[in-house]
């Protein structure tokens, strides 16, 4: 409540102004798109980054913005300090959960793929991005998974070598009721891929009019 | 190096396809420019996050996109486990570092507006993100910053109310090099941003042909 009279000139240059935030309204008519976050949970061999991938090409192809979160781009940097107890992968998720939510406010279709193995760590990741998250469960049989074993982890799993392996020797919680169910057992890619697209033209694309 | 006979039908849906991810050069093509990080860091009240966000708006409305991090979307989320310590500081800055980084890889000119009174830290941010990082100082002298005191911080801090204040009972280590040093003593914010503006035309707009 001091006078104008009380500032010097210097301070005089009104530097806390009328902050004029772009709104998630205007980012998304300027995009043709809401922003939001798409976050695939499965077992490691389900096939979450494969979609992941897929799908963003195809969303940029088709013009919009989109972005994937995986383990590629996260654990070597922002989550370098974390490992694969239950509390480091209840902080991994937190932290992913967070991003994600900061990446749909900018406008971005923001791709999560994570493993997730907790209900209760999704159910933090959804709480950080609000009515813009959407749970979508990559199912495929364990045997499947197994079968496919790209980076041959399982293998390594089920010889001991790698602890904590979810599938084998560490839990993963299927989820209930997730927004869309992917079934990579019973589809082929590009099937899987026309499901995905189909919904995030229901829930992300601004209808005309 | 498995024959082909030796996976099930079900393994055999080639779920570990030729990864096609969206290159930067992909996303500054369609941009019109490249993604990037404006790393602001200055003291409490220099004008940081004004800047940021009238920034923010007039690259929004020219068409670029953009986005801020701020202690605004960051401390109560992503950081929401961080205090004001050095090392949770360091820790605060190293995070968000990250972040920025994913953010201009997915195309998006990142502006981070954080104190980031450390040396090493804002060095550990830019090699983080490499290349596309940019360090802008935001200048004034510590009387004006503290005239200015928005939201009454300094006042808490002389008085001991806050401790470990930037520029009052805490270090400010000022850059030496920045790529671009914005005075917000001799400019007032209009010429500031011009001048931001026009850095982002010279370092992220594609040049024609």
């Amino acid at each position: 409540m001091g006078s104008k009279e009380e500032n010097s000139p210097k301070s005089n240059q009104n530097l806390v102004e009328v902050q004029s935030s772009v709104s998630d309204e205007e980012k998304a008519l300027r995009n043709g798109h809401k922003g939001g976050v798409l976050w695939f949970t499965g077992l490691p061999g389900s096939g979450k980054s494969t979609l992941a991938v897929e799908l963003e090409r195809y969303l940029f192809d088709s013009g919009y913005n989109a972005f994937v979160l995986d383990g590629d781009n996260v654990r070597g940097g922002l989550n370098a300090d974390l490992g694969f107890s239950p509390e480091d992968r209840t902080e991994n998720i937190r932290r992913v959960g967070e991003v994600a939510a900061l990446m749909a406010n900018a406008g971005l279709i923001t791709i999560a793929a994570f493993i997730s193995p907790y209900k209760s760590d999704r159910s933090q990741a959804r709480k950080a991005s609000g009515k813009c998250f959407h749970e979508i469960a990559v199912v495929a049989d364990l045997s499947t998974c197994e079968s496919r074993d790209p980076k041959g982890h399982y293998k390594k799993a089920r010889s001991g070598e790698i602890p904590d392996f979810t599938g084998v020797s560490a839990p993963y919680e299927q989820p209930k009721t997730p927004d869309l169910l992917i079934d990579t057992d019973a589809h082929d890619i590009a099937r899987c891929v026309d499901l995905l697209v189909e919904y995030v033209h229901e829930n992300f694309v601004l209808k005309e009019g």
